[in-house]
């Protein structure tokens, strides 16, 4: 069970550079890392605007003197403190992740980063030995992979229950944007200009998220891939809106991936299948309190969290904070990476052992990277096969 | 949109009664008051057991000094700080909140009360003259009553979306005590004990939420009730494990109510569908994002919270935290609520008009206590019809 | 598996009277008789209007001096002859039933009639004496009661699969007459008019289904219940189109009905919940082909047709006639039950002891009546209980 | 409304090719040839044993001396008689398809073959050939194609109700061959051999049902695709049991299929999405009865067949046999089927015009074959692209 009670001597002094007023995702950020009681917002550069930065991390209970700038400066200046940050969370666009996550290592800071970690995999590797350097926790934010019943499916493919993988078929494809709604939505243009959000779109912004629920649940490498991807809101190429993936894992199994903005109709419509040897695992973030469990010749069952039955050594279990039938949900999903993110980083400030517990690291981040590296190359080359 | 931002000049100095370490809902309370830093957690009288309370507290950062032994100490103690607490949570075993929730009022704290709120109606009103002869906030914890969804519905209603209501059936059905398992849990056994739990078992402790989710949405007065009630496992008599109601409300419609807590293999399947004149309305709070609106005549449509086609000037809209698609959760439910306690006791703690919003205040307390008395009344008498 | 090979050395020579042209329910039955090429439509007195009878049967290729101008005339022409129908399906409005049903015993042919089977219980414990007289078959049309998830969950009872069963709740609620539809439609007209529906409207159309759904699964006995019964379209009344049911069954266990047809907006909605010690089954007509399986403190099973899983020897697997994953539907729930009925025929027809198989007869015609009689006096008394 | 009303002034004078007593599909052809009786099944050549045959057709009611040794006698012997059959339907393993429609179009029948209609697309252009020169009528037994909510989706397409189509993802996977069941089975072991069954598997056996289903509904014609398949049980090699097929459609849109056989514990998962501009629409073979119909910023809404909303003037409605709520299934797609080949085949053989109504033809034919022939072309060649 998670709950509020403390776990470190001192919450972990904590900073945002993004997230500012008005942002998509800089709330959900602040709610979990302040769930538990393992993170205290001390200091931030929430906004390119200096003045909104001020009265909006005020607005939060931070000290005045506290919002800075930009993030230089708030590097700089808590560096100079005593009492200064330990870790920062960057919730910022795309483009600004790399030199933002640099610069954070660089002053010693945790990390913790929004997807897609950075433009290019070589920019992703040299964060991870930037980090490696320095002894620094790096997290990336698929937030999503939090989800309890995810962590269930983990264990269970461990353990055999599914026998080998021989399928899986992911697909992250909403609706929202099948029009071209970026010429109202600041939220949405950004997303569309490859300068801010990078070589691709629905691939980065959706398909990152479930890819990394594949690798956590399978461990499967990726050997190669192809992809085909279209823009269908003209205006929006060379960046895609709609992609579809074929995947080929190392020693036998295969996938396929769709991501999607133009997905009419739909709400998120995130979706994993995980099909083995002797079972089928199936989860859906719309309602992420259940898992499918299918074994060939048997009638389908529906895992719910929170029950007894569940595998006891998961942290689908550990994870639990309030008994099974209520709703969970993507708070909740959040907060219990942050709670890992928190738990790793007092361990490495402590000079000791990383603690046995697995989160979105940057080795995830590069490898979210390298998927978009490899659609892109494939889809310009006639979706031909690229090894990853 | 609710957030993090602050919205008092300062948050309301709060306590709690009982919700001690390992208690089943206190992590629940604190979770949602802590959560929009409307409220902050200050002192406590959190356990029967002083020690307990003392360490429990300390964990939660509350200074030791104010981890009270009991509330009658907490309420004299505060009462003499010029920084004393101004409201009381209290989630203690039914039988309790009669006495903490008077004390409390006459302490003049605001008072926010586990439910059922008391035994009786009497006592029960003997709470409001309490709370109104002071100007006092009383919030009784229907905790699934700020889903979002719920609103849209009772928005839905009121501008005749559905037309008359009809038809109200109301189930809260779980099978976790399907055994006499309160042979082993304590949180159960408390439950099945008259002197703990009161006159009844699963109708207070389940009914009473779906009962005030019905009225919240249609506004109907019952005007009397039938219900025939059973213990399946015999050593609960003479409380109740199951219950069917059946109830005629003013104006016409009919309704039924089903609680049970022996209602094998389900979750909670806590589920209302109301029934119009033009169309139905269907919510289950298992997924509590979702409303199905059910027109005669034309397909049914499945509303999602979070969607720019919700009424807007409903608090289903307002209360939004992330977009729509995404999952939440029981939790953003308690902190929706817990809101609208805080917005209601700063204004009148500045004295201030009340704002025009609603919550589960000591008229639907009232309510959850009378459906109780009347269901044992008609239970008592051959399942007659009883005037509620 | 059923399929068409023949079964008997000669199909039975089968009749219908009423089920003409455009009538609801008539296709049902001649596509449900022939479906096993068990019964020969042979002759009729298909409608109150003899050139339409004549019409109608010509074209469905009965010989035209075999399309009687009604009933009487067709019993007595038909006994003259050595090749004369042996059994005859009533599919007239609910008022003839009883005559219609005793002329065709006083003929010495079985009879297959529709639902509600009379108007009281005296005129239907008549006809099991009439039949039994003359050992004839007397099947009842409860059609969807040969869905075979039904007999799976009748035989998952048997064995003990749920334990003793404790709560049945059924209901079944649709939304087409939440209107005054009567006025256009006269198929629903003659519904609303106790002269030709008999007592009651949505007990006798709709509750009869699934009470013989409840009675056929559980084997329970009532012992007593109570009803609730509305006219919401007030011009209805007497009639009822909503109403609400307790039941007590012998030995302690308890249910619900729900009968409407003013629950806007659902097509059907005829479900059934049946709770034991151990677990639950759920079934919904919508979805014939699953059966929800609740262990309690085990996940969820979905149980489907056609599955090697299912108990071997229970006619859920020997009705199949295709394999698990095709949905089978609403015909051939009926043709499973003329199978039935036709064996029954064709044993009693060569005087052989009667095949062990269960099928709707007139005991269970027998207690629908009875059900509606109870209703209506317990509705008429206060929603007082009445003695089944 | 469908029913049995005679329609034309004889039957068709019918008979089969395979499907004899054991064989997985037989009874399908004859329950919906026979189900509104336009066709009379008259003759034979039911099995590869002759003495099967006959027992087998005499069982059916079929005069032993029509009950031939082999197809070639039957078309021979009843060309002879004034009486002969005047079509055919060929229910064979593959490997025979072409070779028993080519004579049976040399003996002026009209032809309803199953899938896949031949090893090869000039084999199957042949069959085109044959047919249109003797103006014979030829089927292809896409047995889902007959369900009405597929009409409708057709129907909404035509008239833009979603705008222009985008994406297309449709895929059939079932598990019941995760393991080499085909040790054991003969049905299934057939299906592995590419003699019998063909340059493919599960691509032929299950991709050809679905993507007939999404030509049929947008009309879109393939420009080029490319395939990735699989044989997780080795020895099914060259065959597969698994494939993934990305398609690229002229105009613009694209899509995926996915079949299989190895997705362990999935039952069918025929589903099909068709991603508009506007609106996405989804099907489920096994929830045949209901479409999913979802606006861009609306609630997703679920059709219902048989309800009064859908287009009038589609198949959707005319092919109806009972109110909307019943569930109707497999055996009905196929009827409805059936019907309109009989409709075809009477209009040819009174030398009528044909009437305005599409089916599963030829071209369909040819167009199922291409895709294999396609796809196996792109697996050989690293997945890359192929022109269709
Ligand atoms: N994990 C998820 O589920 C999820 C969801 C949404 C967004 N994201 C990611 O989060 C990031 C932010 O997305 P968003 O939708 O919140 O964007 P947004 O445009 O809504 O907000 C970005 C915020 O960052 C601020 N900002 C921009 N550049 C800055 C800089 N150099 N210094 C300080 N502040 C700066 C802006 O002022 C704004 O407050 C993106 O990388 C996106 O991919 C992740
Ligand atoms: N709203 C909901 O959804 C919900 C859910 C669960 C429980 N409840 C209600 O909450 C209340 C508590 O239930 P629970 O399941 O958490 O009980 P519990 O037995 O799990 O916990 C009760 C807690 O109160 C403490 N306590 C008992 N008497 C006390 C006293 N006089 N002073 C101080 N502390 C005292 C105990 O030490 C313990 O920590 C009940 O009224 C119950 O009906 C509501
Ligand atoms: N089992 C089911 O699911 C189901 C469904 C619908 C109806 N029903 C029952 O079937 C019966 C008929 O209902 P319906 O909806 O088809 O009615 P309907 O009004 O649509 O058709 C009745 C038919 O009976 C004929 N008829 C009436 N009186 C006759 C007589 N004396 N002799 C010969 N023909 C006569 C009429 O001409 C008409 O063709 C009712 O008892 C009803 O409750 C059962
Ligand atoms: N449309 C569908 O949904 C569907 C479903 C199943 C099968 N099929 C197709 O139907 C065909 C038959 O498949 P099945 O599973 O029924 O096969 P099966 O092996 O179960 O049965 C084949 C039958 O054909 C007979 N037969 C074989 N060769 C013959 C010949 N030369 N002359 C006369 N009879 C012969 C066999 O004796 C047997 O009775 C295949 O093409 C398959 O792809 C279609």
């Amino acid at each position: 069970m998670f709950n509020e009670e403390k776990r470190f001597s001192q919450p972990i002094r904590w900073a945002m550079v993004g997230g500012g007023r008005g942002s998509e995702i800089g709330y959900a950020h602040r709610a979990a890392a302040q769930r538990d009681n393992l993170f205290q917002l001390t200091a931030g550069a929430f906004d390119l605007d200096p003045q909104r930065c001020q009265d909006f991390g005020t607005s939060l209970g931070v000290d005045p003197q506290r919002c800075y700038a930009d993030y230089t400066q708030m590097f700089a200046a808590e560096a100079q403190r005593e009492d200064g940050i330990q870790a920062v969370s960057i919730a910022t666009p795309n483009c600004s992740h790399y030199a933002i996550s640099r610069a954070a290592l660089a002053a010693g800071l945790h990390v913790i980063c929004e997807k897609p970690v950075t433009f290019s995999v070589t920019e992703a590797e040299d964060l991870k030995q930037c980090a490696q350097a320095r002894n620094l926790v790096f997290g990336v934010m698929y937030g999503y992979s939090g989800f309890q019943m995810l962590h269930q499916a983990r264990e269970m493919v461990r353990r055999g229950d599914i026998g080998a993988v021989r399928v899986v078929n992911m697909q992250f494809a909403h609706g929202f944007h099948n029009q071209a709604v970026e010429q109202h939505s600041p939220g949405a243009r950004w997303r569309m200009n490859p300068e801010v959000s990078g070589p691709t779109y629905v691939l980065g912004d959706l398909g990152t998220h479930i890819f990394y629920a594949a690798q956590m649940i399978t461990g499967l490498a990726v050997d190669r891939l192809c992809c085909h991807r279209q823009s269908f809101i003209e205006t929006r190429a060379p960046l895609e809106d709609n992609a579809h993936v074929m995947l080929q894992f190392e020693g036998g199994a295969v996938g396929t991936l769709w991501a999607s903005a133009v997905n009419a109709g739909s709400m998120h419509q995130q979706k994993i299948r995980i099909v083995g040897e002797k079972a089928s695992l199936e989860w859906w973030d719309e309602q992420p309190n259940q898992l499918r469990y299918e074994v060939q010749g048997e009638p389908v069952r529906i895992l719910e969290r929170g029950m007894g039955y569940l595998h006891n050594d998961s942290t689908a279990v550990s994870c639990n904070r309030i008994g099974g039938g209520h709703a969970e949900g993507f708070f909740e999903s959040w907060a219990n990476l942050y709670h890992r993110f928190g738990t790793a980083m007092d361990a490495a400030s402590r000079g000791e052992a990383q603690p046995d517990l697995w989160y979105p690291d940057i080795d995830s981040g590069i490898d979210g990277v390298r998927l978009l590296e490899c659609c892109v190359e494939s889809a310009d080359n006639q979706s031909g096969w690229v090894k990853f």
